[in-house]
């Protein structure tokens, strides 16, 4: 690593020549492959931005020109130019280096979400504001995927940034073709239109030849290249989008070509307000393996054999191929059955529904807003659509799941993958929030199956239901084990467990959301082995909240409900609502999520720190059990 | 009404010549005045549309040819013309028609949500499920304006209604320059250059001319000239936007002639995929009160002068005109604070802040998502940006709010206006969900102020919070009566009442959210005087909550929360929660809105339905105390 490790900012990247350059990219790709193999992570993304993001520091003067990625998934590159490539073998684990930008780890990094889309929102803003404060001569950059462009929160933007000619904004489309599949639309299809035309290079080196002919070339060179260039550029695109909105374009660039990138940029932080970089790239150059991943490049990976690209790891059975499977099989039985993705077919499950099916599968692109709404104008045609999406990118469609969709009782249902904890991937992928967002919408209902079968079951009980919008959520990875009921009550809940010898004084009732069945059927013996009742139920169907839990909160001395979300606004609230409204007013107390951002770590460690182990749930309820007794002898 | 009450539906127009639905028109804007003017409406929009509506319900065939209005406020002319003419003296009234579409009322009306940007998505929907189920002749047709079509959901459709090149979807682009304020930004530039292009019917009429030189002009003149039109239409408009996308335009319209947009239409119809027809309007057209009206065109007026257009209702101080001011005197003193709309600059009281401040204040269109997260650069680069929106509109950026703001720990503030029950405007337009919403956001501060002087004042602090974001939520309308807190706690809690003598053997703790304090004011002595002893407290902060809320709960017999706002996950849980946190298990009552969408009413009527009312609270409360009472005896 002879190049690399003699950079200790990336401002000693302006002392290399292009040759040297090319030699770091080297290096860098494959301190990529040999890292990010052994950890898991983001590979094809980053392999892909080696060169651009090493010419982004060449020419801008990071911080104080923020670079802003979106989504930072593929920041690595950036995170090696400035200061962490030694710590790569910590990546996405507990104390170690975040998957994304993160804040706390540079002063290079400004944002942190994994939420694509909304960097160009954040670039515009932070002109804007840079502008005020008299910093206007710096610019903002921001690396945004072609995926990325198919979210209206794009549009917003660039509508807004067009309007700030005196603001210097560069936009840098890292257009590779593809987010997690490839790009859809009809703006992809005129970027790849784009692609096609004659490259920008060979444009300028025309017009370089021209220039020596016409004997320009001189001390200011570049400067007149570019005046020349703003001419020719209409020849290179015959028919444009983005001057269309008051923006200058340049492109298309080849991504992986040093020069032609650093040309590009120079241009592109002299231009004088907003301007558009596009540069074509490939997602995993120069790692056969992942160029040659078919489904998606080595998108992110688990752990890896470096030469071949094989998965080490092995796939166990998980929530998601149940959802495979059973939207299936119910697609066979009924033709009204329609998906939707927003650009997630495979990580959703439906990459299999997308081939049975191809007519009655929709990839919107990375728009969840209209994926939600067009599933309600599907469902207003007669037909039952099923929006498979991860639980923390429905945070961007609340508004059109409650305005769009329930405001018409409309028959949609969302199943949402990733829900609750999920781990590595940080704060911003964690579905925590679902049961809290998705249980404010009227007349919605939601279930959380604790296994495979109650997944399979749930949701074909979600099919049937015709009179308004239906959630089913299950969290990441393997399945737990399956736990039969001991019996279903009349409206669907299971009880799972009881204690046979009512010897105590004291009865426990514990509800149990989706997966938590585990965590509290491990519970209850260690509770009975301190001399208490336990019951253990699972509503199945977390709202509305069914009426039998009423009746056995009646009998019970301390409810607690365990939830894999949050406890602001969860389930534990949502049942104490319930028992409220019927005067029940037995004490109820939680055990979910704090409200903070739980940061990146495993799901496990995750769950154990805020007490949602066994050990956790005993240490509780006994501790709230002791206070209430307390009270009730001095009472 | 010598047409208009001839036609008993939308198919009775085919029977019509020009000149007669020119004489219509006449009748449909004469009645739109009378009416509107007598109940206050949507004028200025539905004035803008009364041609171009005429002509669709001419060449489409509702309601299987669905149209959908974005948004639906301006539809009247559209329910004028589907048998509801009779209907406009109920207008936005308790039991009347709605101000927006509503399939309760027509079987012509397919949605019916008031929040702007989402009738492409839904037509794209749509046409999917026609195609699907084998009717795929049908066209869909989508009326958005040039405001709405700022909006990001927008952009999502229009990516994917391109790749349907199979499907029949009509998107009539009512292009007015205006939503409510003139419509910003590079696209807005784009139309407005086209609109300056030489127009459509001019080049129709050259077309005509010569074909018939050509002697082309017969039976089928009119394909013929469809067809010459696709050849000249790149002379029309040398640069393109929507070809960029793969969708075909035709356009501009002039949009109040209905030769020319009849003849439009037709072209439309019979095109064979999607396609964008570009009509320019003028809102308020026709009505010189509006057409001058500077600030919005009676873009929503309240009961006016039909002659003369002035309002007859007195303006009374409002909460919004408190927040002007207090927004003018804090940017005099901070050269930090900036402040953004979403296309509301007038209705969210920041149209003076944007003249005093024209460096600081920036309208985004209506782009809430945008709004959100250039907010967060802002606050990156330094700023204090101030985000004034109506609560409803804040559920389009919940995840910009979490992901981009909260994460980052960024000191935004939101100032929602029309929060709580808003009324007439109905169910999409009610800010009944802030408070559920906002609050699962980790680090929020949430205040409601009870009076205009409250709202000042919690302002101002919460500009002075800098570690992350703050909301300050007020309801619609006039300001109530100020009170004046007996008692401010160290934590920040007024307290508003106590009972004097000790008298009862029950103490009802009535914690009153924002402008509810009046109403708890209210029923509190009529409690005493039923011999319970009262305390009435505002939190002002609702979220965190406060710890003396803790204290206070565990010296009473019942708590009563009241909020103007859902029950589900709203103050009264949250405030629980904290209660179970600290294992204090005084009963607590939840006084809110149940989990249904509020229909178009008076606030106050809706209030009082659901016992928001002074009766209402002192039955609920003596009810709930009985069985109390009961509860204990039997214990």
């Amino acid at each position: 690593m002879g190049i690399l490790s003699g950079l200790s900012s990336p401002a000693d990247l302006r002392a290399l020549e292009v040759e040297q350059l090319e030699e770091l990219a080297e290096e860098i790709r494959q301190l990529l492959v040999q890292k990010v193999s052994a950890t898991g992570g983001h590979l094809g993304p980053n392999l892909g931005v080696v060169e651009l993001t090493i010419a982004l520091h060449q020419i801008f003067d990071s911080p104080d020109d923020p670079i802003i990625f979106d989504t930072s998934h593929q920041s690595y590159v950036h995170k090696i130019l400035t200061g962490r490539a030694d710590k790569f073998d910590t990546l996405r684990q507990k104390g170690g280096i975040s998957g994304y930008t993160a804040r706390g780890e540079s002063e290079h990094d400004w944002t942190e979400s994994s939420h694509a889309s909304a960097a160009l929102s954040y670039a515009d803003g932070l002109a804007k504001g840079l502008q005020l404060s008299g910093r206007r001569d710096n610019t903002v950059v921001a690396v945004v995927g072609d995926g990325a462009l198919t979210g209206g929160m794009c549009w917003e933007a660039l509508n807004n940034i067009a309007s700030g000619q005196d603001r210097n904004v560069v936009i840098v489309v890292n257009d590779n073709g593809r987010s997690y599949s490839p790009t859809i639309g009809g703006f992809a299809d005129n970027l790849a239109r784009l692609r096609m035309e004659r490259s920008y290079d060979e444009i300028m080196e025309h017009g370089k030849k021209t220039l020596k002919a016409m004997g320009w070339v001189g001390e200011r060179t570049f400067d007149a290249l570019a005046a020349f260039k703003e001419g020719v550029k209409s020849q290179v695109i015959p028919t444009e989008m983005f001057p269309e909105l008051g923006m200058k374009y340049v492109g298309p660039v080849e991504g992986h070509d040093l020069k032609s990138l650093l040309h590009a940029l120079t241009y592109a932080k002299n231009y004088e307000g907003p301007i558009i970089v596009h540069a074509v790239t490939e997602k995993g150059h120069g790692y056969a393996p992942a160029v040659n991943d078919v489904a998606d490049q080595m998108h992110a990976t688990g752990v890896i054999d470096p030469l071949t690209g094989a998965a080490l790891s092995k796939s166990q059975p998980d929530w998601t191929s149940v959802f495979t499977s059973s939207i299936l099989s119910a697609a066979e039985e009924r033709d009204d059955i329609v998906a939707i993705t927003a650009a997630m077919a495979g990580p959703t499950g439906l990459a299999s529904f997308a081939e049975q099916f191809p007519g009655r599968f929709f990839d919107v692109g990375i728009a969840e807003q209209h994926a939600v709404t067009s599933a309600a104008g599907l469902a207003l045609a007669g037909m039952h659509p099923v929006v498979a999406i991860y639980s923390t990118f429905l945070n961007r469609a609340f508004d059109q799941l409650l305005m769009d969709v329930a405001l018409l009782d409309l028959p949609v249902t969302f199943v949402l993958d990733r829900s609750g904890v999920t781990g590595p991937d940080g704060a911003s992928h964690n579905g925590v929030w679902d049961m809290a967002l998705t249980s404010i919408v009227p007349g919605i209902r939601i279930a959380a199956p604790r296994d495979g079968a109650q997944l399979h079951e749930l949701f074909n009980e979600a099919l049937d239901i015709t009179d308004g919008p239906t959630v089913v959520r299950y969290p990441k990875g393997a399945l737990p084990t399956e736990h039969v009921e001991l019996m279903r009550l009349e409206d669907g809940v299971d009880i799972l467990h009881y204690s046979d010898a009512d010897s105590s004084l004291l009865d426990v009732l514990l509800i149990a959301v989706g997966s938590f069945a585990d965590l509290a059927l491990e519970a209850a013996p260690r509770l009975e082995a301190l001399g208490l009742n336990i019951t253990v139920v699972d509503p199945r169907w977390i709202a509305p909240v069914a009426a039998s839990l009423i009746g056995l909160a009646a009998d019970h001395d301390l409810v607690v409900v365990l939830e894999d979300g949050v406890i602001r606004g969860g389930v534990g609230s949502l049942i104490a609502e319930a028992f409220s409204a019927a005067e029940v007013d037995t004490p109820v107390r939680r055990l979910g999520f704090p409200s903070t951002f739980p940061m990146h770590s495993s799901r496990s460690e995750l769950l154990a720190e805020v007490g949602l182990d066994a050990e956790g749930v005993v240490g509780s309820v006994t501790g709230w059990l002791e206070s209430l007794v307390e009270d009730t002898e001095e009472a």
